[in-house]
């Protein structure tokens, strides 16, 4: 090992460190925008390095493997949508579910491909990517029970909320591919209608 | 070429095909079997080659690869699935889809993991898996079209019939893994209540 300079030795390290976190954000924002329109499997490790403007060598110095990078741009998507459908709690409830919902129509208006592609079916699956599309559904339900005010939940409410989420998932995934489909205003507030019916019947 | 025999020539081959056709049945009722309880990726084609009592040679002979024997189980299900919850239209309409939940809800119960795992997000998709999966949503969907009586349906309506199948599919899988789940004749009540409001709020 070379012999370190004390003041270099300091500084040096949190800067590099910096330099690889802000390499790996922007080739995840890179990602993010191929795997928006196209599959996992239509985007090759050399279309990635190419667009990127790097070697394939060094990729994989960032995401030692296309599932790593591919994993790495499903968790930013996740906390993406997420912070995108949060809405504060001053707002009502009503606002903030018709906000939310607002924003993930949005959303998946804009990455429907990897939307409709991450939630269709493989062959096995992978439990870091279903952990954290588990994750996402389960935090929206927190903000529905939350949101709701429900505080003793029947047996019913739990297959419920979670049932929504999928209702919503199914529904939009119909929705964006459909040849004449209702205005996203339409769709939204039947998704809100649903919810408050689902609530009240499984309320009961 | 060895020359034909014409009595047995024509004789042989329809049997002969017959063996083994009946024996890819066999084995993909094995499979199914096998699949129920654990996912594509803790199964290995050893094991399968044991539980069947024949070597890896020959069931790749029937099965050139794991994912074409996973594909052929999937088809199978998806066949069974679609025939245990079928019911014939001199039912009424809420006879048939209480039928049909009922046979629904029996069937996931006894191929929880299987099914559960089917469902779950991956890594890329496997078109002929979600070609299969989608073409049952898409049969479910028929059925309630024709059931319902819905002949003029607006913008919404096919939206809220692939998200009420979405709906049932979440709803069930968190039901399936529930500490304390409601009784299976309460969530096909809830599921039932659920699926007319929202046809009455799409209709509006």
């Amino acid at each position: 090992m070379p012999p370190r300079r004390a003041g270099a030795a300091r500084l040096d390290p949190p800067r590099a460190r910096l330099d690889v976190e802000e390499r790996r954000r922007q080739l995840i924002e890179l990602g993010s925008r191929l795997f928006s329109s196209r599959t996992y499997d239509e985007v090759s490790i050399d279309e990635l390095a190419r667009a990127a403007g790097i070697s394939k060598g060094l990729l994989y110095h960032y995401f030692p493997t296309k599932r790593d990078f591919y994993v790495a741009t499903v968790r930013h998507a996740a906390k993406d949508l997420l912070e995108r459908t949060f809405r504060p709690s001053e707002m009502t409830a009503a606002e903030r579910l018709q906000g939310g919902l607002d924003a993930f129509l949005e959303y998946v208006s804009e990455h429907g491909t990897a939307y409709t592609s991450l939630l269709r079916s493989g062959i096995g699956a992978d439990l870091e990517v279903a952990r954290i599309v588990d994750s996402t559904r389960e935090e929206f339900c927190t903000r529905l029970v939350e949101g709701l005010g429900i505080d003793a939940p029947g047996p019913l409410m739990r297959p419920a909320l979670r049932g929504w989420v999928g209702f919503v998932e199914a529904a939009t995934i119909d929705w964006l591919s459909s040849p004449r489909p209702a205005e996203r205003a339409a769709l939204r507030s039947f998704l809100v209608e649903v919810l408050f019916a689902m609530v009240l019947i499984a309320g009961k």
